[in-house]
């Protein structure tokens, strides 16, 4: 076995052995010595790709962290902050599809261990955290900048995960563009502002003409005509975009 | 020592000595002899009242979680439910608030040890789960009705996590009634709708003049008439309050 073009193979290889001893003797009861005597190689090659045996489950999220924060960064700062935050999320579900049987498979294995699911709990945190600090940054000019941030990151999470279990539970057989598409909807359909309350819009189009909503926010002790000045300003900027 | 009144004593003695041995050695230095023996208790006493090392950092959130079912389920079913699922939020962060200086110092300690992060986030993620499975009952009759639950439960758990983090930071030092209230005003301002879209209160006096604000949320096709008939309707139903 060589070094080069066969790590991909090798990396694949542990991932392979280490499921189906999972599936057969369950997580704990595999050791890594079991893994890597499966997958025909060196115990030093498993510790090549995984820190743990917990990694090995969830072996593409390092990657997968990595191309959210590039995706996030590439924005131009004038980019709808919420839409892009949802289609950074769309990377992540995208990434569990082009694995269907795979992803099925460590679902139903995750729910069955406690120790995986602690896992995976962090790692949602980590993308939580890293859609926050973008969403802070668009954020920066709001009074309620933070509290906005951490809130509508936490949303795109719950959104994108409800999406991910449904197509989950449908052993994989539903489609994930369909169940994404009417999460991120929701997010984008409750937040669809701009950022900093600047008006001016991206040049992008609205998205869908059944959820382009106005939402107008007033004292209840604001006159009334103060609150229909107000609409007309949102609509105002409606009809710039 | 008995084993009547004295429980809660020694329950709180297990509490403080492992917190001064953990700020002094580090979490994972310390054993749960090494916490015993300061304690001036026996090792069985320690399992009597923690299954883990882990447990004595959080030793409040059963009961808290416990708690929060309760009040969520005392429901009449007529409240607004994302209210009342900001009002079960705020008995957590009253817990925190009950005991400034260990919810400081358990802060800084969680901030350093990553199993404890990894346990704090299961506990998160416990009362998410209590919270969106009421939602979901609550959102039954809408065709959105899962969905908006998840991502409702996950931005008042959002939302507390900023109010709380905001006082900690703080070093118990601020308000955190108030730092409560502008995190639960961003939820239940987003979502205030009624469930199932039914108009009419729950009969409960407005909580705060300062915050108490109308939000509109319409089509932007719709024509400026129907948009001022739906804030005089909410100023109506502000009246009827």
């Amino acid at each position: 076995m060589n070094d080069g073009p066969a790590k991909p193979a090798m990396r694949e290889a542990l991932v392979a052995a280490a499921f189906e001893l999972f599936l057969e003797r369950g997580f704990e009861q595999t050791t890594i010595d079991d893994i890597v005597s499966l997958a025909g190689v060196g115990r030093r090659s498993f510790f090549r790709y995984f820190p743990a045996k917990e990694d090995v489950v969830f072996p593409d999220h390092e990657r997968s962290l990595a191309e959210m924060t590039e995706f996030l960064e590439s924005g131009t700062g004038e980019e709808d902050p919420v839409k892009h935050a949802c289609d950074a999320a769309r990377l992540v579900l995208r990434m569990y599809a082009e694995q269907p049987s795979f992803s099925v498979q460590r679902y139903r294995l995750t729910r069955k261990v406690p120790g995986l699911r602690a896992y995976e709990l962090s790692v949602v945190w980590r993308y939580e955290h890293t859609l926050a600090a973008y969403l802070r940054g668009r954020f920066a000019d709001r009074p309620d900048g933070p509290l906005r941030a951490d809130v509508t990151a936490a949303a795109v999470v719950a959104a994108h995960n409800h999406a991910l279990r449904t197509w989950l539970r449908s052993g994989g057989e539903s489609d994930w563009v369909v169940e994404v598409d009417a999460a991120m909807a929701f997010v984008t359909g409750t937040w669809n502002d701009r950022p900093g309350g600047e008006s001016g819009g991206s040049g992008e189009p609205a998205e869908s003409g059944a959820d382009d909503v106005v939402v107008l926010v007033a004292s209840r002790r604001a006159p009334l005509w103060r609150m229909v000045q107000g609409i007309e300003s949102a609509l105002g900027d409606a009809r710039r975009l």
